[in-house]
């Protein structure tokens, strides 16, 4: 049987460790504080001390953790995942960080020996839990068809997207459609706010055309309702605009309405929003305006 | 029985006046060019010879013309609309205008003794055909609901926004979103095309996304086909975002993404490409790049 | 002796009235309002009763008003312009308009029997009252010629740049660039304020470098000293980026800073500052970002 | 006799080296490469072997290379500068680089026990040669009295900003106003020559208005001109806007306008006008637009 590591147990980690769990695999946990492990713990799921111990005894390990720095951080430590690696062994990044870090991750790992799959997820707590984050896969052919099962336990569609870093390439992509959707909403809807329109009326109009879309549907009842507990938040939000937006200059694509999106969700985190929803884009502008997009 | 006078039959105004006559209406049509005309004649609709004539025989006048300039025209030239009013007839304005001619419009009728209905509408030319446009509607109350079931022969849903000035307003708002997405949607594909990721991959992701929309869809598959036939011109969604700016303006809501969205489409037009579909806003950045978002 | 008509006594008006006196020209003044009058009278000058009584009095007749529609009004209204002309008689029209309400306004003349001049002028009060203001001159070369004398009192230098419209257009090219420049100050004073740089060393960087200009020199000063009264206001500077954006679209010249900056202003009008001068476009930044920018 | 050691010879090092040597300094260089080492040691000037031995002959060393990793590479490296610290010498970082890498160097030289100065400057090829380069410092009050004397050898004026640090911020602020300067310059230029005015009237109206500068007279003789060797290449405007845009978000600065111009300079890149002068920023616009702003 599998024996799959899960590192980083956060609010998507721990979902997608179950699922894993749920799915048959053999599955060892670890994360930087104990808290998130204790559940696991509980439920009779096996804790590792360290990425190294949890290394050695997995097939595959899979890093979820919050950025570039914590990726680098957990491979490179004492008693991290290269100090336990072996050729067997599969690592399949998950986090949302740079290309560059994602290409770096993959060199240390092929220097110590063992097999790297890019593989961010699309997808918010959600999909996470139902295991429908859609998995956006870098690496070659052999490697991600290896670890295809254990992909498929959290993901689907699990999409193959290229060599490694593609993966990386696709979710910044989707977060940047992502980013600017979600401030065109908010423009929209404070345009139509500040205009004398119902709330309702530009939700209503909006499900019967074109843009009929999870995303406006749901941040519409989320903005509303005054809802900005954070699924995906803003400071998140920010980072993958960055992200993007210095990937595009490296590949020589100028993108002057992306960089609109991108300082919108800095003012927003500059009038302290960064824990919240991407739906609290609509505050700053809210304040500018000097109307509210909530349900009369 | 109602009759129902149509002034506009262009690609969306011929197919909403065969839905008014399949809803069993006594319709009589007018357009400024005869070719417009040709097929209702041969069908047995009634053809008439100016605009004041066929406001004499009609209780409800829909207009579905170009811009607030053709408006102006077909109501006060001589025979035209208001020539024609009399307190029993409503004039249902359809056509994209900005909320200052709404309003003008609204006054001229008002002055000339008839009712007045703000009533653009949000689709293109397949939901025109199956009567499935978004009808906004303006107006007070008691006139909206007399001409309430004429709309429902071309439209569904028929939401009412407020008074006259609403529906344009309304319609802004949705064109605003609608040029919003679409350039972010172009920026996407095109960021993703310069990073080496296929389109089929990056339509795959989408579709199993929060993002996932009619929009993106139908606009996905005509990008990677190259084909750039006007459903919705670049033309009128630079006209629509334009208006909504200059609207925005007016209201004290900064649009700094909406901005940047506009002048893409300026780009565009720019270009040459204002005739083509909203899809070509694709193109300019396309070339900047020098990548292709086309099938492999 | 030449005769000069002055329509329009605001702030810019009045010093540009006094300097045709000064240089000897036989001078008859309108306002629409008496207040503006007032001074003229006392000291002698000849007032009209109307735009039709000047323009019968006068060789040349100089427009200073607010907008387009003012100019409109001045031109056609009873006892306007148009009903005093003949064909020994030139307008010289300096208010800041519209391209197209130029060339309008030129027809109408021309069909009266007059010759057009085109002429708005760069600068503010203070160039207004020492007659350095830049006069921005259109049409043709024998008329601009025979009113080069009367210009010449008001302008120095003054600038020949075409045919009609092209002094406007040149007026848009200027204060296009007025609008990006002054915004761009605004967000570095902004940016280095968070940063906590001194904002007297910042203007004593940029007056030692390749911008320093009497509008950084100028400006620095007044938003060191919180000295916001208007020189040239916030909503004119709104108006002249959306006459130039608008003007922009129609030669197809997508200008994406320039709709950023924009919509800057657009913000300062939303907060209440479009009274204000441009400097005041500083303000909405400093409270997004929580800091002020004034000296310490 | 102070002796200042001087690491990297490139466009603007070479002259501010020759500038000490002419104020009698004891002069020693090191380049990465030995071309720009051979006219010094042609002059009787020292040339070091290493960056270690450089310093342990000097009092001050200045660094003046490319980017932050040529300045964490120049005091890292085998015998490089940290091996030959110590407590009487002070390092001079003159480089532009990130404010957080300015901070980086500044502990590394604490940690081999030396003195730091963080002292970027502001100007191009010209002033490094006159020596009217504006210096922009931060670091303790005595250690940039200290090195005050080897500072305006080469800089006029000397602007002392704050601790470490301020220097560089202030750099990212001069530029940040440069780069929105440039390309407000160039959309207006673009903008006139479509509307068919002449660039030298429009040269004429910018310099003798408010927004007269050394910048805009320059680079509109260079833009007319055609000449767009690089003075300050484009590659290095968008890698300094990026910069500036980071730094903004960390300190809760939203700039939409600066974020519109970076994508201009990033379109220059992808058109591969990267190694020209930011006056290259005027192409891509006149690709667009199809029109070119050229002298007649």
């Amino acid at each position: 049987m599998t024996t799959v590591g899960f590192i980083g147990l956060g609010a998507m980690g721990t979902p997608m460790a179950w699922n894993l769990d749920d799915a048959g695999f053999d599955v060892v946990v670890y994360n930087r504080t104990t808290d998130g492990e204790q559940p696991f713990a509980e439920a009779g799921v096996s804790v590792a001390d360290s990425p190294k111990h949890l290394t050695r005894r997995s097939d595959v390990v899979c890093l979820m953790v919050s950025d570039g720095d914590a990726v680098g951080e957990v491979l490179e430590r004492d008693l991290g995942v290269l100090d336990g690696l072996d050729e067997a062994t599969t690592v399949v990044q998950m986090s949302t960080i740079a290309y560059e870090e994602t290409v770096a991750a993959a060199e240390l790992v092929a220097a110590a020996g063992g097999r790297f799959v890019d593989a961010p997820v699309s997808g918010t707590v959600g999909p996470a839990r139902e295991g429908t984050l859609v998995g956006l896969v870098g690496g070659d052919e052999a490697a991600v068809e290896a670890v295809r099962p254990v992909l498929e336990a959290m993901c689907d569609p699990v999409v193959h997207c290229g060599d490694v870093g593609q993966g990386t390439n696709m979710k910044l992509f989707v977060n940047l459609l992502l980013g600017n959707a979600m401030n065109a909403f908010a423009e929209a809807l404070v345009f139509g706010r500040a205009n004398g329109l119902d709330v309702a009326d530009m939700r209503t109009v909006v499900e019967n055309g074109g843009l009929h879309c999870p995303l406006f549907a749901g941040k519409g009842v989320a903005i509303a309702d005054g809802d900005f507990e954070a699924r995906f938040p803003v400071d998140y939000q920010y980072k993958d605009l960055s992200l993007a937006l210095a990937r595009a200059g490296d590949v020589g694509v100028p993108l002057s309405q992306t960089a609109a999106a991108r300082e919108a969700f800095s003012a927003a985190r500059a009038r302290g929003y960064g824990d919240e929803d991407i739906a609290a884009v609509v505050k700053p502008l809210e304040e500018v305006a000097d109307v509210r997009v909530r349900e009369d």
